[in-house]
């Protein structure tokens, strides 16, 4: 008898859970209000680079969307930004000797300009990090091309992202080491176009910091022709640009009180501040509004998490960092009880899976769910990992930590680019995004972990 | 030892399975031809009418492209089609009385057009099938307005379009035997936008073949709305269009000959027509470049199969079927051994996985290859289904059947639209539909069903 009740219990709640999601997607799906918010952040205020006018307007948008959504505490929290500008639009050209062809580039984020002086020099091509340090004895008062193309094999575009972002990352320190004075990196897309992506580069401070800049795909497959013909090629560009300082701003939080655990916290968001070429609508609109989401969906599904759930704004993500830092320091002072952070910083495409980074019988209970999503296009729980606003809880709190993993085919066409605007994002791919993190937090405020 | 034996050969087998896999994935997603290919068929052809001179450009096109992908045969298939036109461009209103408000609309295939008068009467809103039963009695003279809206709530948007497609497929002469002088069908589209989308309908012969356009969803809202108000709402327009007879056109088939059983047939396919409106580049140039793809990238990878591989590009799947009635009638008439059909034609949007329609015992073995399949990002063989260019195989030959199931969350915006360009197919999309489709063909080129 006690066996037979057992199962009919866990079968019940298995049926009850299936319905409660089921009730959150039809709600998701027929009345989100994340597609009309992502217009208003992408047309009504545009870019929002940390520390920009445009910043602070999106802070009082979403502080205003989290109300509207029925979050029943919202407020700001403080933090330091990095305030990096871009001012001149940036000019360059490469050439063999005979005419001059026109770059499509970007300065890298968080780079020093020339000052809108022209820097020329000779071209020194690597494909890969090991090639510059073969190379690295002859690249003193040369321009380093860091030429590293994304393997366009892998199904996670994410993975050719990792393996050939160093060039950005530390491209611009390294040349600078050994004498370079300017770095042209090819831009991190696997198409071949006619679009610079821009991104953070990390200057060493015992090196000079050189400018730098990326350059389109289209151009770095012209000039490394050009090299493979054995001319020798020559290159210039002027930026205009550099970090001000440390200014203040604020994250954005709103909150659902839990009905039974209102101490134990769950953590789901997103970065409000982008990159300034575009509208930072897939990078990372779509998270910002997808976290709202959450939030208007459980209110208006008329469910009371019995855990408290928090939607965050994040600012500072693309380069700097600020806002993840200050949001888990302050966890940290306040002894709040972190149960689980969720983060949505990889697109508003089709969700494919959840990637986590938590112990692995909390992994062994929350894979237990799968069936529960796969009805929404979910089946993938295998990948581990999280986002980077949301890492520092973990050594702050010890937070169990996830992130959603939308379909990638798509992203690097627009990832730090012009072309990352509104009409990038389909409704219904965002809103998909959204039913799957609100059924993931639901079940997490319901069952903890 | 015989057990031991046998282990090791399935695990070789495995493994040799996964190596090849993956072979075709590393040529597909470097050297693919298909994206090239899809540009040729929507830019340098654009829209291909079945009848129309740009169908038979397509035609002479995909011939081409056949041979260069590789096929050691190549040839054309005479087929009738349907030959429908649109003659002047549809022009509609409609009104509450004080103002005229003008209606984005497309006519119908295959419908029968006004001959350019304005077809003007008082509207009937229907929101479903079963509303038209009731108000049957009541649409003599006038204009019946099926106003049946896709559910948004299916993560399968096919199930809506399957759901709602009664009023365009129908409705028209449903109407017709009942009094009606015309028809608006809200467009099969999930969005709210300004996009008529047309569609085939069928009328039956006993009944008038009255006009009928579809609407855009903004459109149909917003006359729904005027109704809902209780205001009489009085519609008015013109088409010019009509079907001209059936006329000879080609199927195009290319083929790479089995080494051990070559009189064992695995096609693979998608339809070469399109609608009129755009450039049929989801629907179906991506099929299509799908099936020539799959030629080139078993030749490019050094990959002879034991069964043959035949690339169709059937003609006239929007409007008439033609195509693929003479592929079966043809395998039928010479006792070809058909062992399996592939068709694409859901779109070239990252793939999900595959639809079967085969005895049980089949679909085990089949399904026995999903680990193989999920690294490339298909992971559901559970639908059942096909494609209704290869449909007709079935009854004629017993082939076993499948279809490519992509995401489907982006068709329905461009679905029999103008929006249907090939901007809106993603590289990489299209390349990996490709590399599920060749790994499936060649699993079965080498084991059989």
């Amino acid at each position: 008898m006690i066996l037979f009740t057992g199962l009919c219990a866990v079968a019940q709640s298995s049926e009850d859970n299936k319905a409660m999601i089921k009730k959150i997607n039809d709600e998701v799906m027929t009345n989100s209000g994340a597609y009309g918010n992502l217009h208003f952040l992408c047309k009504d205020i545009g870019q929002r680079l940390s520390g920009s006018p445009n910043a602070l307007k999106a802070v009082y948008a979403t502080q205003k969307m989290l109300k509207d959504a029925g979050a029943d505490t919202v407020y700001l929290q403080p933090c330091t930004v990095t305030h990096w500008v871009r001012r001149a639009k940036e000019k360059g050209y490469f050439s063999d000797g005979s005419k001059k062809t026109d770059l499509h580039l970007t300065a890298l984020g968080n780079s020093e300009g020339s000052g809108g002086k022209m820097v020329e020099a000779d071209v020194v091509e690597v494909k890969s990090m090991d090639e510059f340090q073969q190379k690295k004895g002859a690249v003193k008062g040369k321009i380093v091309f860091f030429n590293i193309a994304m393997n366009p094999v892998y199904f996670r575009t994410f993975r050719a992202y990792g393996e050939s972002g160093g060039g950005r990352r530390s491209g611009p320190t390294l040349a600078a080491e050994y004498g370079a004075i300017g770095v042209l990196v090819r831009s991190l897309s696997v198409n071949a176009d006619d679009h610079p992506h821009t991104g953070a580069t990390q200057y060493n401070d015992s090196f000079p910091k050189i400018p730098a800049v990326a350059i389109s795909t289209n151009d770095a497959n012209a000039m490394s022709e050009m090299i493979a013909k054995g001319k020798k090629v020559r290159a210039g560009f002027s930026t205009d640009c550099g970090v001000l300082g440390n200014v203040p701003s604020y994250n954005v939080i709103g909150e659902i009180r839990g009905s039974d655990f209102p101490e134990q916290i769950i953590t789901v968001g997103g970065h409000l501040d982008s990159w300034d070429l575009a509208e930072g609508a897939q990078d990372d609109g779509a998270g910002i509004v997808q976290s709202i989401e959450v939030i208007r969906a459980l209110k208006a599904s008329g469910i009371r998490p019995k855990r408290t759930v928090r939607a965050v704004m994040f600012m500072n993500e693309e380069n700097g960092g600020g806002g993840g830092r200050a949001y888990a320091d302050n966890a940290k002072q306040k002894h709040e009880r972190h149960v689980f952070a969720l983060e949505s910083d990889n697109g508003g495409f089709t969700p494919r899976g959840f990637a986590f980074d938590m112990p692995d019988e909390k992994k062994s209970k929350i894979k237990e769910w799968v069936p529960l999503f796969y009805p929404y296009g979910v089946y993938d729980f295998n990948d581990s990992g999280s986002g980077s606003d949301i890492f520092p809880l973990k050594p702050a709190t010890g937070a169990a930590l996830g992130e959603l993993i939308p379909d990638s085919q798509r992203y690097f066409d627009v990832h730090h680019a012009e072309t990352d605007v509104f009409e990038s994002v389909s409704k219904r791919e965002l809103d998909l995004g959204a039913v799957n993190m609100t059924a993931l937090i639901w079940l997490i405020s319901e069952y903890g972990l």
